[in-house]
């Protein structure tokens, strides 16, 4: 059994890892860390826990970095840096799932984040955990800045498409719409139940921070830089992203080389591209799964990409466990291979 | 008193009518006509109206011609025209919801519902009831054809920008997101509550009807033949649409060129300009009101704008009623100058 | 027109009372007062005031009472007493929405609120503003203690069967379930979208304090001591109270008896009793009615009725104005007689 | 492993149970069967299966009887009972998910749902599926009736309670709150998204079936005939029942009486007793969990339980699954001891 601790265990990302952990078969938390709830238990933030409790403690980086194989912090961003530089200097292996260890240029991360990097000597050996574009050097990792929720939405969809020359690197539009969880555990007015319900609103309109991600990974996929319009919005649903995606054909490409392009993911366990039938948020969520389906509308010379994924698991807690899974020579599946909730 | 009669009352949007008449200070209801529930109280397929009930009645042209000083036809497509050529071959005034008699060339309509127009004569004198557009010309129209709910959240969007030729013509991109309402009163599966809930779909990609609707208006308000990339997705909420739309800005244009594009609207009772700060769908939900909201992303070089109103007000029955008010001679926001209910 | 001030204009009962003033054809709004908020626009909170705008005034007492027929408090308990009390004594009249003068007997509120009356000398001639139970009073009134939501819709469905004798009055059991805004305009984290989508969980369970407010009106309506098992649940929608209530038949009662008990509310403009076909809150939702069904189970030998309004309304800011224009000498009905919104 | 045949894999509780087996870790599937879908995908009807896909067969009762050591009904009531002593009669172990098998006299059967019983000589045999009761019948049935998802909500909480004699056999209300996925897969108007979302209804007052299964297991456990006045409501959420059940206390009865009673559960591996900390819907979707609370109102005299469930799993599919788990000798947790999702 793989021993995992988490940092931060009680955020909706920390919880909603605390939940899959559990579940996995191959897998064993030996830290349930919370700063402010250390000595309560996990079931009287999250009730659902009831049947399978855990008592919260306070951080001890000695006895964590001891007693784990793999050690997930989910922290804010600069806290979660600072917490993973502790781990490593004591020989733990760290999946973060910040945003501080995304980057390849940390002037990128520091105008963005608009924070100095907490460890930026440590940017250099951490790897993009994207398994679908990074598998091999995942497996021997030590440190993962696992992706953000929106970002994986978004680079499963397109990067295939800029490395297959089928688009072009330019004009591209990315209408993002997530859950409410996709903000976290929050007490501000805006999530209040009776401000998001029955309403969508558009944010972070041409400054959210997870542009410059896709950005980064988009232009390692086209062999240039990209620069995409994204727009994210706030959906009435707790869980899911769907991503409309539209870009510009090159002339000539077809729905079958769309189809080769895609057929990259032909082995993947975790994405699924349906062609022309349009995935919806509901076939994923709860799952690992990231569903990709696309139009070429020739009249409006367009092609259309709806990329859906489970933001608190694609694009959060499960991506960190498969990740967790290569680390530990695990199955890559394990844990994870459930299918959607549907209902 | 207008008298006004309701030619399809229990539909969605035809019950939404019957709403706002009921309300109407200087309007009564003389007919409100359904084939499939005539003799049946309106409170019995809405209870909402049992404190100011109908009885619903069969179409009798005639007296409807007779008693009305205005008819709304809120009938499938096809059904509407038939019905409006009728009652206008007798004298009436007619609003029309359907698609019927908002295209100016038969053949876009023909090519576009892919069925046979069943009044083209009337195309040439039938006034596109968008008041912001054709306000003069709709006080003297007997016969409106009244717009679409997507294109109206569309074109007060975006005709602004094209007369005042702030944004170029080409590659812009619609991503609409509507409530369920808009789909009608309907018993298909798809949209059973189970279906819908926590889930956000994409659906008529490339192929949706209002695509040629803002395409006509956008081209005549360009000068230019506009071609858009239009995506609707069906919303978990019941009422409203936002569209988020992305335009190329012409070199040099600032935020003010924007401004000074959108103050058209100046005078304008039901469209709100609100710049940098964004509609929210819960904005103008209940009310005829439109709000529109921008950024300029010099970084991306696109202009983001934000529209939204309420599918049945005035994406259907509000603004139907405005046109009621402009041809009837009422003051133009009688029985709808009511605020959003926002919660 | 009625000069009308509403104090404490942007939580959500005083938005929802703003909004009903705002629509209202024979009142005009002379203060909107928050203290927080004092000198902002009612649409910096509320953007659906867009298109008719307020300026949100510091509290001046002297001023409030000099240009107001009438006044409405929207504060917290306890301090809405204090300024109740200062209006009153500057000869303004008022209706106090917070339960601060909904008691007969001081020492019940001190009980149920745990806190000092901080005007018990008022008790004595506020009236309870029930207009079902007490029209004329209200007529004549210069402090109204407008009724609490879950009390309204509990009083008025089992007050007429107390009177009438048709129930016992031991073992009442009245189960409500509420939408969000009966919470008010809050930033705990219990309302948070991701806490209350997709559930439901009672609170208060025989603690809550519309318990006391229920039994005094119950109790005077059967000319004895009630006391009712109430247990309110928090519900995923924004709007709108469903009360399920258990009574016990006396022997050979029918459902001609109940219908008979009902009759009181033949003419209530507001009440509708639509006997075995069961109300829904959409039946209401966006109107100042109330609609009451019931069921005899002779087997379980139980009277089960079901009673529904929106508690932004009748339960709240439409029940004022509903008070405002009996004590201003109106059509009881004015700004109020508008259809639900169903959708 | 334990082979595993769903005779009506696409009704929402076929599917959710379709979706339990995937995830077993003992069990495989052998034939997933649907009269009408036979020969398609179980994508193509719930695209979450698109990463673990099964064919849907038409029914061969000798090949299923076969095949299979377990064999799930999931149809109709009445065909469901036809299909099972088809089953049974090839030597196979059914678990029938309608009603057909919940009952001990066939009389009371054919009162409720109408309908001649398709094979009165099984009920004899038949065990009625809740493993809290009935455990060791279960492990050695061939017939399981698996029960009602009103009823298991009830039941559970209610029984002990009856057995321990701390509360009295009557007056007992129980006003239970359910999804909309307990309607099944539904076309009707009723359960549009636009009909369900932001209200709530009462339905089938007096009259739901589940009131006679809920009075057999509550009079066993009372030994004396219990009647229960029982109403159900439709929430606007898609999984989940939250029962509040009202019953009067025999005299002296303390809170530690009432915790007495529920130490029967201190071993069952599904159910949580809370105590005062009141269970919400949240706390239990997505597991096979069962959460009560309750509070001793000596003010009202009531003792008011609150009991939760999925009624897709412990109501329904991951009940099965448990009975499934006793019957073939597996652990009685396997596949089912995930917790609940919260989010």
């Amino acid at each position: 059994m793989v021993k995992a601790s988490v940092i931060g265990a009680t955020g909706y990302a920390g919880a909603e890892l605390m939940r899959l952990l559990t579940a996995h078969p191959e897998a064993v938390i030996t830290h349930a860390v919370s700063k402010s709830f250390a000595g309560q238990k996990m079931s009287a933030l999250y009730p659902s826990f009831l049947s399978r409790d855990y008592t919260l403690k306070e951080l001890d980086i000695d006895a964590v970095a001891e007693d784990s194989d793999i050690v997930f912090t989910c922290l804010p961003h600069g806290a979660s840096a600072e917490t993973a530089a502790q781990l490593i200097s004591r020989g733990a292996r760290v999946i973060d799932l910040s945003g501080d260890f995304r980057y390849n240029d940390v002037s990128v991360y520091e105008r963005w984040y608009n924070i100095q990097h907490a460890a930026p000597a440590l940017l250099a050996e951490s790897v993009y955990g994207m398994p679908e574009l990074y598998r091999e050097r995942i497996k021997k990792a030590r440190l993962i800045g696992n992706p953000g929720c929106y970002t994986t939405c978004a680079i499963l969809a397109v990067a295939p498409l800029l490395k297959a020359g089928v688009v072009l690197p330019d004009g591209i539009v990315i209408d993002a719409k997530s859950g409410v969880t996709g903000a976290g555990r929050s007490e501000k007015l805006a999530y209040n139940f009776c401000e998001v319900d029955e309403s969508l609103k558009a944010y972070g309109v041409a400054t959210h921070r997870h542009t410059s991600e896709i950005e980064q990974e988009l232009s390692l996929a086209a062999g240039a830089e990209v620069v995409v319009s994204f727009t994210p919005h706030l959906l009435p649903v707790k869980r899911g992203i769907l991503s409309t995606i539209y870009l510009i054909p090159k002339a000539g490409v077809t729905e079958e080389d769309i189809a080769d392009a895609y057929s990259v993911y032909k082995d993947e366990p975790f994405v699924q591209v349906m062609g022309v039938a349009l995935p919806e948020i509901k076939h994923v969520t709860g799952s690992n799964n990231c569903a990709i389906g696309y139009v070429l509308d020739r009249r409006a010379n367009r092609l259309i990409v709806v990329s859906v994924l489970d933001n608190l698991i694609k694009g959060a807690a499960g991506q960190a466990v498969q990740n967790m899974n290569l680390i530990c020579g695990l199955n890559e599946t394990a844990g994870l291979n459930n299918t959607g909730w549907y209902l």
